[in-house]
């Protein structure tokens, strides 16, 4: 066997390494695959807590292995001399990277004579179809994003109308407020939100605006919250946009196509689809309907973002369901998450999961999708 | 001018991206500097923000670039294609890269004939000085971690000794209940804490345990709490160490040799020395103790990590204060944290973050390191 697989990275920041190793470290270490054998190097620190927890079949000691690589003569002991060490041994000669891997460290194996293959993502394509286990842990993470989800709601719908501010007890109503009211809920269930989007007015025109300040009655706001447990390190994302007072006949037009832009992703999905059909259906269905995508006084309006994308130990993961052809298979966990953005109405974003099953597709998420409160 | 500085990442990733740019987002992104201009390349998605946002020059359409790449024949109009449209216009033949660059991305621009110079990290020697506004952040996320310590502090003074166990209010008080306390009292203050460490037992032998179960009376509990600040991206990196119950003499003694360890560091931490220095002195202050280093039972015990590291925009960065040869400078941020583990007594770590100022250092946290609560 002269092929291995090989990634060296921080598996907080990996998913891949997460992936394969199950081992959570904040700080770059080694893996290898070697004749279907998983080995991690690690340092003193994380060598010990490597070996109770992770999901490999060897971890070794980077300090030993340095020690090893400087007796048989190397000047500077670095990764790439270790990996060296490492793969003289197992006879390999050329190893399977991804395309993050790091420049300077293959530039070093190239230099030792070794022979990189550049796999492009997914670097595990069995990554994107889930197990039992995984969709559990997705199913679990979407219950808990839900319930925050309706804490917040409960929270905007008991704002008094002030002009056009929302307020609560005495005091403005924030997009900040709603944010901490999320995180909060979240972090008791030991799921971490971060960068939580509440934006309303026109702040909600711009899909990653996380918003501030005050909240704008008879206008929508958008709460796009994708915490990740500290548990299963799975990812929820969940969209949903509501209006405390009463909104424009435009948003609620807005609202009733991006449900129906919902429905008919919901009714494609299947195994064998291409993600691309699908946002080009639901595009059209928008376009035919009046509703245009494009650049309005420099500024990019209409739906101008993907219909979703596969959800897992990666809030962004493959496959995508946009402008690039993806096949969907049995086990993808993909968002739905049409969005309609005017700056003379708001923005308009409804987002749901789905697991594709072998007839078509489930959705996971539960909660209502109702755009104005009471 | 025919060079230029490149990075394409994720700045929610990559802090020097964020630290070049002051736009955080979640999806990779170019940047590069070119004589002295700072360029972004930001997807439809993002690019109004980015204008918004950014502290940059320009930010230009990535999706525009694509458009033009096509036009002047380019098959797949990928990041290459734009970064060579660019590179072109501006007559950039070279480009500085980070160590961790893509090597997909840098195959592929030297196949277009650019050179790449991979610049060793720091890829900005200038992110180790603190800048007024940085120490200020810092001292911030300091005084919200230790106001969180504080908190979790009172909860375990709190707890009754049932046997060898700590309970409260009729319940075993678990590594888990004193995580959430202090995610949770973090969170109030936006700031995010993740894998946050309490380790009673044996389980604080392992430096990166985060720790579960319930509490042993009479043991070290180690809580390392190292948020960061959802507002100002910086972090802080504080451990106290306690003990319900009363301590074994060993444990006394090796906490009184941590919180020497420590001041030997303050001591000696001022610009012009090397870290690698003062992390032998800390050691061998142990070992003439009789504390000694090394693996036993097949085991790292005794002080096996490094004294301390930078502090910023990441939780690790540099300088180091470590086995490595590291000179500090005034204006930068680094943890003094010496430990002691040991399975026959369990483990002790005091970690503060100090100031390198002009003539020494500052101790930015103020909190007591009592060991013993009442």
């Amino acid at each position: 066997m002269d092929n291995a697989l090989l990634i060296v990275a921080a598996s907080e920041q990996d998913a891949n390494l997460y992936y394969a190793t199950r081992f959570w470290a904040p700080d770059p270490f080694i893996f290898t695959q070697i004749a279907g054998k998983k080995i991690l190097v690690m340092s003193d620190l994380e060598v010990d807590r490597a070996r109770a927890e992770s999901r490999v079949d060897e971890v070794l000691s980077m300090s030993k292995l340095q020690a090893q690589a400087r007796k048989k003569g190397a000047v500077s002991a670095g990764t790439a001399e270790v990996l060296d060490l490492l793969f003289k041994e197992h006879g390999v000669k050329q190893a399977a990277v991804p395309a993050s891997f790091p420049v300077a460290l293959a530039d070093r194996l190239r230099e030792l004579g070794y022979t990189l293959n550049i796999r492009k993502d997914p670097f595990f394509p069995e990554r994107m179809v889930k197990s039992k286990e995984e969709v559990e842990a997705i199913r679990e993470a979407i219950r808990l994003t839900e319930d925050a989800i309706k804490s917040a709601i409960a929270v905007i719908a008991q704002a008094e109308i002030k002009g056009e501010e929302l307020w609560l007890r005495g005091r403005p109503l924030t997009s900040e407020l709603i944010r901490k009211t999320l995180h909060l809920t979240l972090m008791g269930s030991d799921m971490l939100g971060r960068e939580t989007i509440v934006a309303g007015g026109t702040q909600a025109c711009d899909p990653h605006c996380i918003g501030n300040g005050t909240l704008r009655a008879h206008w929508p706001i958008v709460m796009d919250v994708f915490p990740v447990s500290m548990k299963s390190r799975y990812y929820a994302d969940i969209t949903r946009t509501v209006v405390k007072g009463k909104p424009s006949e435009k948003v609620k037009t807005m609202h009733r196509l991006v449900l129906e832009g919902q429905e008919i992703g919901f009714e494609m999905l299947k195994p064998g689809v291409n993600g691309k059909e699908v946002h080009q259906a639901i595009l059209a269905h928008f376009e035919k309907n009046g509703f245009k995508t494009g650049e309005v006084d420099s500024r990019m309006q209409g739906f101008f973002h993907g219909t979703g994308h596969g959800l897992g130990l990666e809030i962004h993961e493959a496959p995508r369901v946009g402008g690039v052809n993806d096949i969907l298979q049995a086990g993808h966990v993909v968002t739905v998450e049409p969005g309609l953005y005017y700056l003379d109405a708001g923005g308009i974003r409804i987002e749901d999961d789905v697991l594709i099953t072998p007839t078509g597709c489930e959705v996971l998420s539960t909660s209502p999708r109702t755009l104005q409160l009471d």
